[in-house]
């Protein structure tokens, strides 16, 4: 397994692949990879040739009051992972080597970026659509791989790379829990052991909602209601959002039809957690 | 040489292509080829194994005032010129196969496409990033062509390509001229025999800027200013700007260095004309 920082050097390595045939599957992450991250790399890993995974932690999809510093480091553990799964490159540049001096374009949306986590995170949607479209520019993959944790940054993926003609097919993964039902984040690791318990509510509210649906409520104001209420039965969580609205616009919907995402953002002292689930409806 | 209305027509061609290894050169316009086209396209020619030429009227990059309608469309006779030049394969979608039902991505930069054509024009630039992205991802060439003439716009291109790590080489190519000296527009059409003749007020003013510089002015504000009042010698002129930019930011400079874009846009009649020169100094 390759580390490389620069995208000279992965743009070398993929030309060559490219020249004997290989399939790439690409995997793009902030790093501090956990088992949800695992589950892409190996999804790539079954259906590729040659599998890449990027760990950047984006500058450019953090707000100036959010946890860019401060967001989790560990690139021996990360690559230990990525050498266990099989994974053939990893690149690993530097804030620098993907904004030098006078960058200043990006790739945005009318739509989709506004509602859910663009209400509180304004400019974040602007900042991944740029940074994983310069990704695929470089790596080139075949395949794609994004957790369904973050439902509407993979909707806001599959709907620019059918708008701007990318050849590559967008795949969306499981979200992985842990056994209590807590969804795997790498922004678990800021929870204490009382909010760790507390965030539980997470899971435990869309739960309720997914019984609803399944037996039979259609209304999505009286499934929000009844996911936030049960979130409010928890002292430690403060509801940033629950939502329920159509997976591939994220517009909001007032009845059950379709494919309908179910997705809610909390605040667990001071760490915003997301949790959803996606209905066939 | 082919002729094709779908991205998915010219993804097949072009994949079998580089399954040979061969090299594509692209020539992105909107048609009604002149001879500025044709040196692109010459250029092109020479320098790749197959070359794709795009006919395509963007609405994207036209403002809701703007000549969208009228812009004017000979297909037949583009097609014949793109075949003489030796052209392998056009691509001509409409309107709808480019930007489906829902598609609400695009492209854009902070700087660069707020001065000059920018202040009069002020989505044009957002419309030709994302088409020409766009059209980069459809063809995937190895070298695309764009004329000085659009100096903005080539300035433009150059940096959203650098920005996204697009690995594509842009080439700019010299403006072409009728012998009296007007730049080749195919907005030349508009104009009436006497805008024709009043018409020249921009090449002769552009001219006169060239040779002070020569003569070793570097005050900017001077040479727009004996700029601006050659063009006000024409009744039929109206400035819509005459600037002095440095080229690769295109932002205002005081003292000619570098490499400087002198660049003018007047309005003869109704027709909106653009010229300009590139400096080294």
């Amino acid at each position: 397994m390759e580390i490389c920082y620069t995208v000279a050097e992965v743009r070398k390595q993929v030309k060559e692949w490219k020249k004997e045939g290989l399939t790439i599957g690409f995997v793009p992450t902030m790093g501090y990879l956990h088992e949800g991250h695992k589950s892409l790399m190996e999804e790539a890993r079954k259906e590729n040739d040659k599998v890449v995974v990027s760990i950047f932690v984006n500058p450019m999809q953090f707000g100036p009051t959010e946890d860019l510093e401060s967001y989790p480091r560990d690139l021996k553990k990360d690559a230990a992972l990525c050498k266990e799964v099989g994974v053939d490159l990893i690149f690993h540049p530097e804030p620098e080597e993907m904004y030098p001096e006078g960058f200043c374009s990006y790739v945005d949306m009318n739509g989709l970026t506004t509602e859910l986590c663009g209400k509180s995170r304004p400019i974040h949607f602007r900042g991944v659509q740029t940074v994983v479209l310069k990704l695929f520019h470089i790596v080139c993959p075949d395949n794609a791989y994004f957790g369904q944790k973050d439902a509407q940054q993979l909707a806001v993926i599959k709907r620019m790379v059918k708008d701007l003609s990318v050849d590559i097919t967008i795949h969306g993964c499981p979200i992985i829990r842990e056994q209590d039902g807590l969804a795997k984040s790498s922004r678990n690791t800021y929870l204490n052991e009382e909010e760790r318990q507390a965030a539980l509510i997470l899971s435990k509210s869309l739960a309720l909602g997914k019984q609803m649906i399944a037996e039979g409520e259609k209304d999505a104001a009286t499934i929000k209601k009844a996911i936030a209420d049960k979130i409010e039965t928890e002292p430690l969580a403060k509801i940033d959002y629950v939502d329920v609205v159509d997976f591939a616009t994220i517009t909001p919907i007032d009845q059950i039809a379709g494919e309908t995402l179910v997705a809610i953002a909390v605040y667990i002292g001071k760490t915003r957690l997301i949790d959803n689930f996606i209905v066939e409806a």
